[in-house]
């Protein structure tokens, strides 16, 4: 049997050797500002949050932070602030008691996710203090508890008595229509949707791991608008690229429909997807500067999922 | 400071992401039966003998052959056996006692080197029942002590009173004028003479440490015969592949001599190899079935030399 940390660490390396993945560093292309090299040193340096996400002795805030940052540390640079965030409760839920199956179940990590507390919540926006990462900005009633603040958010965590939960809670919330809900705290708030059915259409799939994630890639990116395009470009550029990578799933005239959720999405779709189509939009996207970032740290969440589940790399 | 495990794996992960690695699975090339993801699953499983290597309580030929096993469940192929030979023994020296600068030294891998005692080369042997490994025939006087008999040498190589640098220095031989030394064997014996230049080389250039691999790759393939090609394609061939990368080597009408080993080959050589014409190389030797996989073990060892000298990834 695997270990959950090793499991998590390569996730993270299939997810970046995946290609093409529009818009993002892969195998085959770097972004003028981040390198390929950089995901690989961030692989190996989140490794100091990796081994605590499966300790049930430390908090799962504090995990996300020393990944965090020893990921920056050796990547200097985000590289996978995303990934992390995803990959902590899932590995915790790993390891619960309740089901000593070996690989994270919805309802295992949804304990997970509720049993964080306002310590948890503060160390996750300690994290922010390591890195740059790009957010939109947080509810109108709500400023106080800008993740860009830091740890000056520390008081107000604790007069709200805010839990990491609570706080993913806020940026999931879909009822402003000026904003694109955080698809990583919906993650957290509604049990890992997207990352087990992105799993069970990897788990499915037949090829090479670095190819299935790649066309799980462009499902979810078909799905809904990804969360950093509408942060960097705005909702309106981000809807339109998941049209754009919809356009690209099933065989000819079977295209899905764009933003029908990743339940909308038929694995078959996802597996008839057109990589060699999907080539000439990675060169399209990273001209046009739209990084679907959130995408692949999805994509990352699911590759634990499936290497959990039994999945192996090609020789 | 960065754990010296942490250093191997990241090692490991850049050797291979170099691009291009004439012959070799790199960042851009899969070979026919062996793909660059099963690299990745590889790094991560060797982990398993990486930890003990730099545990004095275990032996270096236990740690090697652990690792082996790791990467070999992991990979389903040996994707790093040659690159964990070379790697465990700097670990060690990293550990020594004497030195605790943090960085390998020629002497104390010397003194890892030769503290190692027959049950180190017993493990050795075992390492060979995990994967498959290209090798040529042993010399004539040790046809009992062939690698290929795996857990079968052990009664001869204990009957021989044989460490596993006495097994090394077998392979290392350069008397016989119809046997290429094996260069993995030679740094075993010589004190990593190899990677330690290597380590040189890449650490006085400049720009992302998977181009400064590259360059590195070249160099130490123009300086003596591939072992790996010398055994699949016979010593004449290994010599023409260590000329065409000469030719690469140095500014226009600075070409320095092939085969003139790793002291006869200035830093600024090899930092002005024209990686655009490597990539002709690259398209040749893979069709023509050229794959210089110890010239790419040796570059993974200075890799793991620099990273410990305090080299960073490129952001």
């Amino acid at each position: 049997m695997s270990s959950p940390v090793d499991d998590a660490t390569l996730a993270l390396l299939l997810e970046v050797a995946g290609t093409p993945k529009p818009g993002n560093v892969d195998r085959h292309r770097d972004l003028d500002d981040l390198r390929f090299e950089a995901f690989l040193g961030g692989a190996v340096g989140a490794r100091e949050g990796l081994e605590p996400a499966v300790d049930e002795e430390t908090g799962i805030g504090r995990a996300f932070e020393r990944g965090v940052a020893g990921m920056a540390s050796r990547a200097g640079t985000n590289t996978q602030f995303g990934c992390l965030l995803l990959l902590v409760p899932l590995m915790r839920a790993t390891v619960d008691r309740a089901e000593p199956g070996g690989a994270p179940s919805p309802e295992a990590v949804d304990r997970a996710v509720r049993a964080t507390t306002v310590d948890d919540a503060v160390a996750f926006y300690r994290a922010f203090e390591h890195v740059d990462v790009a957010v939109g900005d947080p509810p109108a009633d709500a400023a106080d508890l800008d993740v860009r603040r830091g740890s000056d958010a520390a008081p107000a965590l604790r007069e709200r008595g805010a839990t990491l939960r609570d706080v993913m809670a806020l940026s999931a919330d879909p009822s402003d229509p000026d904003r694109v809900p955080d698809r990583n705290a919906r993650e957290w708030v509604e049990g890992f949707p997207r990352a087990f059915r992105a799993a069970e259409w990897i788990r499915s799939d037949e090829g090479p791991l670095t190819d299935r994630a790649a066309r799980a890639f462009l499902g979810l990116l078909a799905a809904e608008p990804d969360t950093l395009v509408a942060a960097n470009r705005g909702p309106d550029a981000a809807r339109a690229a998941s049209e754009r990578a919809a356009a690209l799933l099933g065989g000819p005239g079977e295209t899905p429909d764009a933003l029908a959720g990743v339940d909308g999405i038929d694995a078959a779709a996802v597996h008839g997807a057109d990589l060699d189509a999907a080539e000439g939009l990675a060169t399209a996207f990273v001209d046009e500067g739209i990084n679907p970032g959130t995408t692949a740290d999805l994509t990352c969440a699911a590759l634990y999922v499936v290497l959990r589940r039994g999945a192996e790399v090609a020789p």
